[in-house]
């Protein structure tokens, strides 16, 4: 029997997909949510607790009492400012010795998971808990991409490499060879809605979304859902290209469906 | 006494100075604007024409009837798609050759240099026809960049530098080692302003913006201005840095006089 799953929940799906993925195999799951990230209401039929992002202390114990051994990542957080923060002792000492001024996002999460690992908790990726999480390679719905979009998706890969390599973000969105905008900490959907305006005639832009190069792969993997197929619909894209095997789509069957009924497609690239 | 000067105008500020600088000198000037980028009213005071961006033939028809032998490339053009172009048959004869489906916008106005050239014209920077727009090393204004400014500029050279790699763009904001946004498309004001609202609490970010690793130096130098300046007060920024040498200001004094007035820096630094 798996032991005792504690999920650290930001926003969106993921941490609920999780959820139904333990209940079904009978495994016991603890929900610690973020503030301003998680919303409590959505962990009402499962044992849960909310912190702020700095109480690293009470957060470490709340996990303990609970008896959580092994712990995942689910979902996005809001980035604060050091200023912002308010962390406490436990967590002060943390940033002190890695250094935050200089880190990335996936620096930062790496720099996490290691604290919690000396602290005793095994740390697994989402994608170890719901297996079909994991993006296949080749075409989700009806759609392929055409010869343009195969151009695009390639330019994208080669700036979302490039981005990811210095720990930026993930994505970003060509279209005709016009960069229309790249992913920083916005994020995807934000780069989506600032990309409808920008675009030009004719066939329209691809959302690229891969892994960084040095990417943790238990935290913060490349994500889509229904939701990511919609607001791309709505910005005039054509598809989206995911990493096969480091990005996550939430909700498989209905992201293919999504796709078919707005006419996008969606890949799975290997980036070579 | 030098040639007439043909200016391919865009739009912003940088056409008018140039305009002012050639009629200080005593040189003839001519003006092609680029219809949806230059309004022509800003220059009802000099020889001028019109011409649509996929207008080629006429374009050059145009600058030789002028008497024109120098050209300098002044202005943002907002760059469209093949589609929405409409190449007349000299363009379409440029396109297909260049292969305009991959290119950024460096590669594209280089290749368009190129071929200017080819056509017999001479095509010079902006700085050389008014040498005080080049940034000079070393802060503007009264301020100067403190410890974290300075940690965050490195962080937005780094990302500037290896967008501008990629021909994607060339700025980034930066605060407290947060990546709030880096150009595409939509260009510096447009990024400047999607960073307001992703300001992170605590002192505020710094706009970084540099010339591209292969940037064309006589066509779109980085350039900041006034209302750069003001943009960034309003967005939340503590300053900007450009590269020295490779970044025009234009109207220096009064860019000095703002960063002073709105309490930022401005500082021309050299990536190394």
């Amino acid at each position: 029997m798996a032991p005792k799953l504690g999920i650290l929940a930001g926003s969106g799906e993921l941490p609920l997909r999780l959820i139904d993925a333990c209940r079904a195999s009978g495994r016991a799951v603890f929900v610690l949510g973020f503030e301003g990230a998680a919303d409590p209401a959505n962990f009402a039929a499962v044992p849960h607790a909310s912190i702020r992002l700095g109480a690293a202390a009470d957060g470490l114990k709340i996990l303990r009492e609970n008896g959580v051994e092994e712990l995942v990542m689910a979902g996005p957080v809001r980035r604060p400012s050091l200023a912002s923060l308010m962390p406490d002792r436990r967590a002060a000492k943390f940033f002190a010795r890695i250094g935050l001024r200089a880190l990335g996002d996936n620096g930062l999460l790496s720099a996490i998971i290691a604290e919690l690992e000396i602290e005793g908790f095994r740390v697994v990726g989402a994608d170890s808990i719901l297996a079909t999480l994991l993006a296949p390679e080749g075409a989700l719905g009806r759609i392929e991409p055409d010869t343009q979009a195969l151009a695009d998706i390639a330019r994208g890969l080669e700036v979302a490499r490039a981005l990811g390599a210095l720990d930026v973000g993930q994505a970003a969105i060509v279209q005709q060879a016009i960069v229309l905008g790249v992913e920083a900490v916005d994020g995807t959907d934000a780069l989506i809605r600032r990309a409808g305006p920008l675009r030009r005639e004719g066939v329209g832009g691809v959302l690229v979304k891969i892994a960084k190069p040095a990417q943790e792969r238990r935290a913060d993997l490349p994500t889509i859902g229904v939701a990511t197929i919609e607001a791309c619909a709505v910005a005039g894209l054509r598809g989206i290209a995911v990493e096969a095997g480091a990005a996550l789509i939430i909700d498989r069957a209905e992201v293919a469906a999504a796709a078919d009924r707005t006419g996008l497609f969606v890949v799975g690239v290997k980036p070579t």
